[in-house]
Order: C-alpha cells, then sequence, then structure tokens
C-alpha cells in the first residue's frame, strides 16, 4: 500500500464512503468498476475518484477499471478496520448498549475491540451486556494504566466527560468517540476527536421544518 | 425575531451550539455576556459570533453584550425546539430505542414528539417502549395517511430504508433523520435530510490510530 503524508481530511472523510460502496458492490457480485460507474453510485465525479484514489497510489488501470476486491482489501487496509483497537466505553446507559452492540455484536469488524464498558450505577456495576463487562467507574483509572486502551467511547453527558477526560488524557489515551457536548479537542489540541452531535443534528432539522413551513406560510 | 432569507448553511449549523452554550450560561446563573466572552467560551471569534446572530436581527446591546436568557429564548424559537413536530421512528432495535429515549425520555425538549416506534419483529410489535407503541411495520403507510408525521428517524439497516423511503415520501414525509446509509437526499433532493453515520465517523477514528501509529513507528 502506497501512502503520502498531507491528505486532506476531506478525502479521508470520503474513505469510510467507498468502503461501504466496494463492500456493497462486492456483496452482488460486481468484479470491476469503472470511476465513471463508481462516481455515478456515489454521487461523485469519476475525476474526484481518481483523484481520491490518487493519494494513496491509485489502484485503478486504465480501460480496465477498479478491481473491486483489490480495492476493497487495500481500503479496509488503509482505514485499518481489521486491526481490532482495544476501547472502552464510558456510559452503559441505552445510548452506551446501542453503541457497543453497533461495534462488536453486528458481526462486522469496526477497527475496535471492546473491552469494558464503566457506569457509575450500581444497578449496571459487575454486569455483563452482551459479553462485554460493565465496571465501576472509580476504577478507570486503574483499567487504563493495566489495559492502555487506544481509544475511548463516551457515551456520557458532558459534565461527566469534563470530570474524566484529564484522567483519560494522562492515562495516555489520545482518541476519542464523543458523544458529549464537552470539547475535548479545546481542552488538549493534540488529541484526537470524533464528535457525534445527536443533539445538533436532530435541532439542524428541527430548524429547517420551522423555517420550511414558516415560509411557507407565508407566502 | 427577524428572519433572513439565505441564510448559510454553516450559520445554521452553528445555531445548536449557541443553544448549547447558552443553555449552560443560564444554568451557571450568567444573565449576561459579551460577545468576547462567549466567544472565547466557544472557540470562536467575537466578530463571526455578532456576525452570526446579525443574520437574524442582532440581539446584542454595544457596551452590554447579550441578555443570555433573552438570547437563549430567541434561538431556541428560531430553531424551533418547542415545536414538538409529530415523529416516528423505523427500527425499535438497540439503536432505535436509544435514540427513543434520547428524545422524549430525557425531559428536555428537542422539537419532536415521538409518536410511534415501527419494527417487522414480532417479539416487539404492540409492545411499548418509554411510553411510545412499538408498531407493525405493515401498517407504516396507514399510519402515515392518518397521523402526517412531519418527520421520520431511520435507525435501520440502509436495504430497509431503499424499500421504504417511496412509501414515507409519497406519504408526504420531506424530513429525515437517517442512521442508515441509503442516501436519500441523492434519489429524493427536494428532503431534507440529516444523516448521523456513525460507521463512517468511528472508521475515521480508526483512520486517525492506523496513520498516526505507522507514522511514529516509521520514525
Amino acid at each position: 500500500m502506497a501512502k503520502r503524508d498531507n491528505i486532506s481530511m476531506s478525502v479521508i472523510r470520503r474513505l469510510p464512503r467507498y468502503y461501504r460502496f466496494l463492500d456493497e458492490l462486492l456483496r452482488s457480485g460486481i468484479v470491476r468498476i469503472s470511476s465513471g460507474e463508481l462516481a455515478s453510485r456515489m454521487g461523485l465525479t469519476a475525476s474526484q475518484i481518481r483523484q481520491d484514489l490518487n493519494c494513496f497510489g491509485g489502484f485503478g488501470q486504465q480501460g480496465y477499471g477498479y478491481d473491486v476486491a483489490k480495492l476493497f482489501g487495500e481500503i479496509k487496509s488503509i482505514l485499518g478496520v481489521d486491526e481490532g483497537y482495544p476501547a472502552i466505553m464510558i456510559g452503559a446507559g441505552n445510548l452506551g448498549r446501542a453503541v457497543s452492540i453497533y461495534i462488536s455484536g453486528s458481526g462486522k469488524p469496526r477497527g475496535f475491540q471492546l473491552l469494558a464498558m464503566f457506569d457509575k450505577s450500581p444497578k449496571l456495576i459487575n454486569t455483563c451486556y452482551n459479553g462485554v463487562p460493565v465496571l465501576n467507574i472509580d476504577d478507570i483509572e486503574q483499567f487504563c494504566r493495566e489495559n492502555s486502551p487506544k481509544a475511548v467511547f463516551l457515551c456520557i453527558p458532558s459534565e461527566g466527560t469534563k470530570q474524566l477526560i484529564d484522567t483519560l488524557y494522562d492515562c495516555g489515551v489520545r482518541y476519542f468517540w464523543n458523544f458529549s457536548h464537552f470539547d475535548i479537542a479545546m481542552k488538549y489540541p493534540d488529541a484526537v476527536v470524533e464528535n457525534v452531535h445527536l443533539s445538533d443534528s436532530l435541532m439542524t432539522l428541527c430548524y429547517h421544518i420551522t423555517h420550511t413551513d414558516t415560509s411557507e406560510t407565508d407566502s
């Protein structure tokens, strides 16, 4: 696999889409595809696809197009989806449980292996959810020192993240999948944070309804 | 509330952040704030904040700053968070249930009122989850005709969305909160879609671990 530095975030963010589309093509038994055909399925242009994939060394062959299985394998390896990086989940409530099932219960490799979930609720501590133990949040520091999780998934309110983030950072964690609203990157600029802001997304939808409806009434 | 047309998506996407930060300020008992102080808390610049809020008519007063409660109320009303738009959820699995709790179980207004959840699993049909009935997916068309949900939340795999989307669109639904990977906006460009792509976000995190770690090993 060829590697390049300075790949733009917009290219990186498109990689998972390539991965999904190629996975679907493979499942439909399609063995090769032109950049034009792939572009039309993905809602991109052929030249954008060629440019994107050139960042990683190309993979296409003129007049033949892309070998779907090979390209899928390359992108899978670029993403590191099979790596199984050790991770822990903070919060074993509804969202935490749903996300944990998503990561380890679907049978699809997601790049991570969930070692444990942590919660403060006595009802949840020392239970097991879908094969993953739920531990006491008070033991998180010791657990991190002993197990060196690569990533932490935060499915708790922002106040909880605020209280825990220094401990997690001090234990060496630099990768966060953050469902809380606490701005980790503002406090620790060297942390890599993927935020999932459910409420922002929902409120944006709400805004559109409010304003489309208003303008319909106005006219 | 002053209204302006042609407000850019980046301004609209910042509104929920203003809402959250102002909510927090209110809870901390802060009654007024300068654009500079708000900017520093939000990681923006004061001039960006003034520009953003000017899109909706200003709200600030020179030498005084912003009245927190008033600004919060204005942004709440711009977003329509109190409207309680009727909505339905497709998929009552782990993710659907977690999202339903998020919408109607937290006590916070989220802009929507969840009328029902739909699933195909006989184990779930005709149960009730957190006060929301789980109905048979086969009855969705009739339900939509009778209840005119404004928005549909899709917590199912992309294949399910592909099968249902025409029915939902034909029933008049134009607003979608889409956790599946089916590209609704490509098929129906006039639909308003907020996508939450959990796997893309997680794979992006995975990419960063894979590549940061690789470069560390290389050096």
